[in-house]
């Protein structure tokens, strides 16, 4: 990744995408806008593919620099700013953007030196429950509700369009972030989950039918709260003394 | 085509397309912002055309309903607001807009009950001087001008998203804030900071000597965090349960 703040751009994450042609499509909508990295989650039918090249029309350097990853935790695990599109509210307790309101939020990270990627699900049925769960907030497209499902270049050609009008006319970015530590990867924020997790678990706070809709809004939360570096150090420290105590009891 | 206004929407006129998938995907980019109004100018391969209502992937009465013209000439005889796509500013003195701009003077004609038409050229060559001449003003897209070539649909994707955004500016779609619960007030915040340090303390958390600044640090953090009602009930559960576990091994 480049050195230089201007530079960076948001990271288009395709999960698990399904045919060759909305891969390449992606690249060729990306190179429209100005955008150059990709990440893959597990293409359905492997990688690189056949169709895909052909399909980009000339944006082939995109594909080939393009990164795989097995899971969406993994490619998103180093970035501190995480959208997840989504043509509808799916009952999370996240904020919802449209591409502008999210572009805005990105450049300020992107100028603050963070990582920022937008998670992009699978052509039928789009980002799962978890998937979702990983992001800060749901980019949605003002789609009209009676036909809502977005074809996967299309969805990333818009965030991409949206990208290259801010960043025409936003450059060289002022605002100054407020001066506070780094926000935590998302990596690190994960981990602090399942710590979190694996103690409530070991006192038996999660009903058994209820532990997935519970952990999820805990997540939420956490997420919503936008915790820096320093502040997960905080949290951890607090969850080893409780942790501690517990086991020192047993 | 409706008699309110306001139900009056840019008509998309392709002039020569050549693949059927295209021609679907445009449908399908129209469907998804509120378009329904499609003009064919002499398909390559004549029309209907298999494999578009597939592209299409729902959109298929747009595709049903669309007209068939000879010309552009013929395709916009009826319209009062022609606008041609192009890439580049072909040498013709006309005036060129952004997509932004080219709505708002759509809306602005529509509104006064004119017909709108946004021409689309050939996939490989785009419009010719002459079709370029039967409009008003030419509408480009802020692409990277080192990889211009945007595909049709694409590009009849961002002329229908803009057009959705503009039309939409009143109602409440995306930009809607999900409704939370209310930021909490501060005595029910202290309440929970005095709980947590009471857990904290029964375990030994704090070095003696450096409890009044670990704590001052732990309320900053969780003040900086926002939280909620919601979010210090949730908060206060899992101390709970975190608490009791310690209780029940004394």
């Amino acid at each position: 990744m480049s050195e230089t703040p201007f530079a960076r751009t948001p990271i288009i994450i395709l999960v698990e995408p399904q045919l060759a042609e909305n891969i390449g499509m992606t690249a060729r909508a990306m190179a429209n806008f100005g955008l150059s990295e990709l990440r893959l989650v597990a293409p359905r039918d492997g990688w690189p593919r056949k169709g895909a090249k052909s399909a980009a029309s000339g944006a082939g350097h995109i594909l080939d620099t393009a990164t795989l990853y097995d899971s969406a935790r993994e490619a998103v695990a180093d970035l501190q700013l995480v959208f997840a599109t989504t043509a509808r509210e799916r009952g999370q307790m996240k904020r919802v953007l449209g591409p502008e309101a999210a572009i805005a939020e990105a450049q300020t990270a992107l100028a603050a030196g963070e990582g920022v990627g937008i998670l992009f699900g699978r052509e039928r049925v789009g980002l799962d429950n978890d998937e979702i769960a990983l992001a800060d907030a749901i980019l949605t497209f003002p789609v009209d509700p009676a036909f809502a499902s977005v074809n996967l270049a299309q969805a990333v050609l818009l965030a991409a369009y949206e990208w290259r009008k801010a960043a025409a006319g936003a450059l060289p970015f002022g605002a100054a972030p407020e001066a506070r530590s780094a926000p935590a990867q998302r990596e690190m924020l994960l981990s602090l989950f399942e710590h979190l997790e694996a103690e409530l678990d070991a006192v038996g706070h999660f009903p058994t039918d209820k532990r997935p809709v519970m952990s999820r809004n805990l997540r939420d939360m956490l997420l919503r709260m936008g915790p820096s570096e320093q502040d997960v150090r905080t949290l951890r420290g607090v969850l080893r003394s409780l942790g501690r105590s517990r086991l020192r009891k047993l």
